[in-house]
């Protein structure tokens, strides 16, 4: 069984936990608390020098760290479902999509939350606001080109799901804690967002 | 022949030409002049609604944006030699580094130049200099890091060169650029460099 050291509460901890339920993927989960700074601890430093969650914890002891490793391996251990692509052209597309999902929209929602919530102060320092502020209005523009796409496809990448749609799931979900209010004339976002909530995987 | 659109002097078209000439694959190259509003007309629009460099024209006209998306691409068609790693591990192990490269190093250093250096004042609005001096000593932390690291191997993601040391080295060139100064104490990270500078895909 593989082991996963997360944050139960953090964006990046969700999208590994959403991808091992779609791959059927069994995982023992530890919960360390990053906002009591149980990652800056001698011990997690050592494991991963970044202070981030989440860390796969190999058999052999190797710890690997950022979301998008983790969720690679488990595509090489478990390739059924695909949720990078298929082909070059396809893992091409989904890659795009996916950073687009992240770089994009993620990590303005992230931002956003980390640079203006009274929470976040003594983690993200210093924090400044205006650009916590500029972030907003950024994400807001992803979710209109998200919704002019997805009057074409089903789901953010093409016609399968993929672990696009794990990004913009969590990404558009950490908008409420992000207090960024989604617009309500969005419906093709509305419609995948309804479809994409509604998978078993949503929950995990 | 594969067709890429750039701006020659950008810090993500030069990993893909650095991808490109290790994997000795040939492409035409045509620059757009991303300072000069090349990527905000309705055709480049068209075909990249983020409005980024570069972007992969495949025969079938379709258009493949984000770095990665292109290298991972050119992994597909050309796998030797393997730039993200070989095996499940392997795999995991190179992209772990690379996302630390991207998203802590690159990233850092590509903020502090977007909000603090006069010429990008007209594409990034709002420039907020706060947040471009943070991004700073962030990056110079994670230069510390990978030192360290580098005293225990040759390259940064193990073994061998990977696409790690693309990123790496690009975020590293682009300091000057951003005008942050590389501590000179750093001899590992030193080493590393010169040793990545001498290849000839460096220059490409």
């Amino acid at each position: 069984m593989l082991k996963i050291l997360e944050t139960r509460t953090a964006p990046n901890p969700r999208r590994v936990r959403i991808f091992m339920a779609e791959k059927g993927l069994e995982v023992a989960y530890e919960d360390l608390d990053l906002m009591k700074g149980a990652l800056k601890t001698p011990e997690f430093t050592q494991l991963n020098p970044f202070q981030r969650v989440p860390v796969l914890i190999l058999k052999d002891g190797t710890a690997i760290s950022e979301t998008m490793a983790i969720c690679r391996y488990a595509e090489e251990v478990q390739p059924a479902p695909p949720l990078f692509g298929s082909g070059a052209r396809g893992k091409a597309l989904t890659e795009m999509w996916n950073r687009r999902m992240e770089m994009g929209l993620l990590l303005s929602v992230a931002q956003a939350f980390r640079h203006l919530h009274p929470a976040m102060a003594h983690l993200e320092v210093p924090q400044v606001k205006d650009w916590g502020e500029a972030n907003k209005p950024r994400a807001l523009e992803i979710l209109s080109i998200m919704d002019a796409e997805l009057a074409t496809r089903p789901y953010i990448a093409g016609q399968d799901f993929s672990v696009a749609d794990i990004t913009a799931l969590v990404a558009v979900d950490f908008m409420k804690v992000a207090r960024i209010r989604r617009p309500e004339d969005l419906k093709n976002l509305d419609r995948w967002h309804k479809d994409v909530s509604s998978r078993p995987s949503a929950k995990a």
